[in-house]
């Protein structure tokens, strides 16, 4: 055991110089790489359990707003791999506090429960040579899985970390859910400004680093007005026309490239009879950036050209009956954030990742990782595994030749022993 | 019997007379007045069959294309009330022929089986005080059971008529209905090419002669693209971009008050989810005048709207993943026409409606009515009986006020009468 806890602290030195180097220039030293082969070797020796463990995750739904039978299986492989503190908080999330020598902020390694499939989809792991196929085996399945593997890695060999680990399985990362497992994690739950540093495992690249976090604004406007027959009320306003007008004002706003900011409308729907005015046109907006400010500069343009067009429709037609009326509704809201380049947390994943053979890159997403970013806690989403691909798609899939899945296994499990500082208990 | 016709051959000289007078101007001879007296006296005497027909036929019910249950009814109901020559056509409209004394174009008496009302909706005809109340009472029940007392009126009396009577109940008179009955009575029918004049039962209101069609032609305008991620897609084309500008596009057409000519850009649907550019985006346009060259020019220019918007959305973005297309499908043609103010039908209706003690007055609506007029054969649809509200909704009502019921009854048999030339069998 002294062997091993020796290897680790000294992989962890190597780690730690390595970030003291120009960023992302030097080539992998040849201790980082030692210390990378004996982590792969514990998790080569996991491999078969790790993919037990992500087909009965896989298997149990975990539907949007649903993620209760996950959580509490989730919960119970947590104290199966080790760890006795494990609990499910008011917003569903599962959390297990793992001690570290020391007192002081924790540091959440996490994952999330929740897929985008609805209740009903049917869901059963199948495999074709080294794939992988179920919805969500990779979004987020392998994230739970590897946290496991993690636990009983310093569960198996007793690490002690300086840091305290507080492993949380969330709900509500994709779409609807919008963040709101994370949410009450920083904001409402027992953690609440005590947690030091973030890291989400949350795509199947290990490869990925995300390092900034693409904030999201969307709406529902509705536009709403007295509606009428389609010849004998000819002339009055009609909400259709104010949604265009909102529409074609949207898609005459200029936005940055670099910080990427984007918007969309996405949906829309409205009317009752094709010969009628209709009384009620709803229409969906997205808009995207990973500068808060540049965010909510447009946000401040799409509203305001939704006002224009309101008012010049009011200005436009007949308003007898009534006039057109707008409600603009927050349908979904992610900050946005960034955990500089430069950060330690991203330095050690950069490395830990080239270390594992991977073509390490820094990218921006949305994730967990939105709601520390956008508070100023360190934190960073980055892949487990060796890819994958048609996420949110009934045939998602997953990568598992042995050696390059394990390769990615290693490098999440480098990044926590790096950031908690592993001691002898 | 020989006095009744006597009286009903005079009073038609009385109406016909009326005609020559300058239009609208002339006030009720006292001729024309005893005349409608007459026929008043007949029709108080059938008031309880009437009010039993409406409620029986009301109480069938006859969704869009679903009439076959009501067309059974009537078909049965014409042949107890006298006729023998009863069919029903390939497209489910009832036909029934009374013969004239001499051979010709006959003139078709006609009223709706439709309501707009779908399979299922609870009809139950409810009584509170002088109002009977059911989905599709007035509209079109009122129509039918109208055209059944008539009938009874000529079996009865034994009237001849020089021209033969055509009683017909069609199908589709209501929206998505398309005007198929009547389509298909005056373009594939037994009786194409050999109709001289058509008139339509349909509005409660014995007052309202529609003598103008309102034409309408509607489309589904569908606007297909690539789709794609709101963040990762943000620069290609949006069906979303093209369907708004080109709702502003038609929004900006100029279109002459007189004739009336209307449009409306009506129900839009479109869109999957709100961090999705759409690939598909529906929009349902309606379009009337009462004026066939109108109605074209306002066509070109929505569907040239269409085309610039979609033109103009694949130069203002990326179509690197596909263009913007454009599907436009007629889903609604209902041929504008007119009988002129001086027809003698016109006229004839007009001269009844005030010697009934109604206020009469000339008006233009989308019945049956359009397919004659835009085939340059005279038309006119008119109401019966006293009045109602709250149409095409299930609070739909029927005034049964004995007195001006029966007064209201009496205005299209004496435009049967005036037309057909009673004559002695």
């Amino acid at each position: 055991m002294g062997k091993t806890i020796l290897a680790v602290a000294t992989a962890w030195a190597m780690v730690a110089g390595a970030m003291a180097a120009p960023a992302f220039a030097q080539t992998q030293s040849s201790e980082a790489a030692a210390f990378q082969t004996s982590l792969r070797a514990d998790l080569d020796g996991q491999y078969d359990q790790v993919i037990a463990d992500l087909v009965r995750i896989t298997e149990t739904p975990a539907p949007p707003f649903k993620e209760s039978a996950r959580a509490a299986l989730v919960a119970q492989m947590l104290r199966d791999a080790g760890l006795d503190n494990v609990t499910i908080d008011a917003e569903g999330n599962v959390l297990a506090l793992r001690p570290g020598t020391e007192e002081g902020p924790v540091f959440v390694v996490s994952a999330h429960l929740d897929t985008v499939f609805p209740e009903g989809t049917p869901i059963k792991v199948t495999r074709d040579g080294d794939r992988l196929f179920a919805p969500g085996i990779g979004d987020d399945s392998l994230g739970l899985a590897s946290m496991l593997a993690w636990v009983r890695h310093l569960e198996n060999k007793a690490l002690a970390t300086r840091q305290p680990i507080l492993f949380v399985a969330t709900v509500g990362e994709e779409g609807a859910g919008d963040l709101r497992g994370v949410r009450h994690l920083f904001t409402q739950g027992a953690y609440k400004g005590r947690i030091g540093a973030f890291l989400s495992i949350d795509n199947t690249n290990a490869g990925r680093i995300v390092h900034a976090a693409v904030g999201s604004r969307r709406y529902r406007v509705t536009f709403n007005g007295p509606g009428g027959h389609s010849y004998g009320a000819f002339g009055i306003v009609n909400p259709m026309a104010a949604m265009a007008e909102t529409v074609r004002g949207i898609y005459a706003i200029e936005v940055p490239s670099d910080p990427k900011t984007t918007y969309a409308a996405s949906m829309v729907s409205g009317g009752t009879s094709v010969n009628a005015i209709p009384d009620k046109i709803e229409l969906q907006i997205d808009m995207r950036s990973s500068h808060p400010a540049d965010l909510a500069k447009l946000e401040q343009a799409v509203l305001a050209a939704a006002e224009t067009a309101v008012a010049g429709e009011n200005a436009a037609r007949d308003t007898k009956d009534g006039t057109i009326t707008l409600v603009a509704e927050l349908i979904g809201d992610r900050p946005a954030g960034m955990t500089p380049a430069d950060h330690p947390l991203v330095q050690t994943a950069y490395t830990a990742s080239q270390a594992a053979g991977f073509k390490a890159r820094l990218d921006d997403s949305s994730t967990d990782s939105n709601i520390p970013m956008s508070l100023g806690i360190p934190a960073l989403t980055i892949g487990s595994g060796a890819g994958g691909g048609r996420t949110h798609s009934t045939e998602e899939y997953l990568n598992i030749g042995r050696e390059r899945f394990v390769a990615g296994l290693s490098v999440g499990l480098a990044v926590i022993l790096a950031q908690t500082k592993v001691r002898p208990r």
